[in-house]
């Protein structure tokens, strides 16, 4: 990574960034379930909970005959991004944060990225860092609770809040002013820019964008109508198919729960042990484009995950957590492979604090006119309408959020 | 009612109102539990439910020490307004139906009401009339979810749609073409507009209003953040404090329970039974309003509901659904007191489907300057704002809703 952040960005940037990434003597070690502190196996549902009951717990979700692993944390994150004008220019002070489940540890976050849990202390960690800009002493740009993905989380979603302020803020060694216009070619370095902080860029760089049009939004409430149905959670010992070892609990579909240590002297907490939710292969994550008359188009797939609040949300036409087959993925691979094509390529890592190790392959590829209906599930959508719905909750998911703030950011690395 | 509507509308409306209000050989009888077809009581749970699994259950709702009865019903009904110009002015096509829970029996209601229940048959009745516009056949002018009452009812929500034709759509007996211009005259008649025609012609009155501003929707986003608690659907056995007899099960806070056999020739199905919840007392639902240069705002609440969806929605000034006291209530009761406030004060019903004889005094008031500083969940909003609001769902609840088609269709009865 260090190559191509000396390729694509100025060599201040990565001279801090190389800095950052090695002060910080964490470690990460995969431990047994037996090695846990604070977590446990309830006896009477087999779920894995903290002993507080809060943070998260590994639990089942049930849509009819549907019963599968989830996650469960009925908490709203604070994801918040400090922006200040420099001679007229934005800038967002970015962080370089570790995340347990992260493959390289160290990523680009936002000012504050703190679960409810982090930011009143339950494991009795220092404050967080800036959190004071976020209760009321900024100008709000953006504030709107945006969902988690939900394939692995229970209805999970995250306050994003973009903050502008005109005072001094000195940066801790951590932090970092971001030009919002270097966004696009930060996030054409493979994991670099962490999902907490692309959702709130998405929407930060969305927030002059039209409101939708009524056709849009009447095709989404029609898909919601078609797809509802009844979701409950149950407790893992009801979630068939699953093998248990002592340091695993392995899922034909819906991946792998383990445990870990953590030792993190800059974290809110130095050291913690946690389990971790391991994804069962690379995901594939891509929009099909085309453009009409001068206007970028976007394929959207209303998509209804287990984990949805209400039901579905809109999704890019691709979307495979684990690589399997779904509709257009092979047409998608197959154009990618043409060069001229491909708006976008890059491997970024979903979130580290829970999942373990969850990359993938976010793409834009030019269609073209090769797609001709992809059924009723499927629309085109001007990039600037689908911007438009930032503003609420809960229209676009989080990986069509992060494929939104690269073609927002003007990012495009083939 | 019928002296209200001599007095109010035109004579050719208030006669077809009283031909058809005569037309109806319909009755209403309560019964008790044990005469209740194809309903029961789960020995397992306690829940009072439907043998096929559909229409609604009557179970537990928690959260925290909050233990209370609600009615469960995981289905998105179809709450649609069918639209034609005549001579360049909008009419909407109304419908005269009886609905058991009604203190009238026959109130004026969208042209298509049905629960997903209704419309795929599962009580064996004749399909719904017009609803194939609402399938495909006409401009979308609206088409969204929006929520029921969170104190009755788990995350219940309806599709709201208005569509338009231009087709020549010869109205059967039980509807009428009503112009939009009349509906203010219409909700200022006591107990006519039934609560899904006002939700529907709040959506469609609001269709033109402009996007709402950045603070407004940060504010609710903390109000969210602030109120948000998990929620469990527990059974009905798990309810403490209920009293059953034969006939009812009444609880101190939640209502009563109670059972009816219906015999309705002009409805899908001709004769059942189901049960009904009936509120403890008639309710207050109250805008304060003032007028700032010339814009009228409305002071919003951002309310707390066990049933919401996703935590908070934003409410009247006051929303007593049992006439208890809150904050403002008193203030808002003794502001209606002068007669030069009052902008609006009219008794009009909840839903009759599954609620019992639920009637509130619907009030909005002149506040001036007579509120100062009501606390953090409540803020002074402007009208246009907030029916900007209702494109999206969940954001207003439905009482607010129902005073929102008020205001928006200048219907003001003192």
């Amino acid at each position: 990574m260090s190559e191509a952040l000396a390729l694509t960005l100025d060599s201040d940037f990565a001279a801090w960034w190389a800095w950052r990434r090695d002060a910080h003597p964490f470690t990460v070690t995969r431990i047994p379930f037996a090695e846990l502190e604070e977590w446990a196996f309830d006896p009477a549902t087999g779920n894995l909970g903290h002993r507080s009951g809060r943070f998260f717990t590994v639990c089942g979700l049930r849509a009819g005959a549907d019963v599968r692993p989830i996650l469960h944390q009925p908490e709203i994150g604070v994801l918040g991004v400090l922006t200040k004008r420099f001679g007229g220019v934005t800038h967002c002070l970015l962080q370089a944060k570790m995340e347990p489940g992260n493959v390289n540890t160290v990523q680009l976050s936002p000012t504050v990225q703190a679960t409810r849990s982090n930011y009143t202390r339950v494991h009795n960690g220092s404050s967080v860092r800036y959190l004071e800009y976020f209760q009321g002493r900024g100008r709000v740009l953006v504030d709107t609770l945006q969902s988690e993905h939900g394939a692995w989380f229970h209805q999970k979603r995250n306050r994003n809040l973009v903050v502008e302020v005109d005072e001094d803020v000195p940066p801790h060694d951590d932090f970092r002013w971001v030009p919002l216009a270097e966004v696009g070619t930060l996030l054409g370095v493979p994991n670099l820019v962490n999902m907490d902080a692309r959702t709130v860029l998405a929407c930060l760089l969305a927030r002059h964008a039209p409101e939708p049009g009524t056709a849009l939004l009447s095709w989404f409430t029609d898909a919601k109508a078609r797809h509802d149905r009844a979701v409950d959670l149950v407790g893992l010992d009801s979630v068939p198919g699953w093998r248990r070892t002592g340091t695993e609990l392995r899922h034909p579909h819906g991946g792998t729960i383990l445990a870990a240590a953590v030792s993190a002297p800059t974290r809110e907490a130095t050291a913690w042990t946690q389990p971790l939710l391991a994804p069962p292969a690379p995901g594939v994550v891509a929009f099909l484009g085309r453009t009409r008359a001068g206007r970028t188009e976007l394929l959207v797939r209303a998509r209804p995950e287990i984990g949805c609040r209400d039901a579905v949300e809109l999704g890019p036409t691709v979307q495979s957590a684990t690589g399997a087959d779904e509709p257009l993925l092979a047409l998608t691979l197959a154009l990618a492979g043409e060069p001229a094509r491909v708006w976008y390529d890059t491997v970024l890592s979903e979130e580290g604090g829970r999942l373990w190790h969850a990359e993938s392959r976010y793409l834009v590829v030019d269609a073209g006119d090769a797609v001709v209906d992809a059924g009723p599930d499927f629309r085109w959508a001007g990039l600037g309408e689908l911007a438009g719905l930032l503003r609420h909750s809960y229209y676009l998911n989080v990986q069509a959020r992060s494929l939104l703030a690269v073609m927002l950011a003007g990012g495009r690395r083939a």
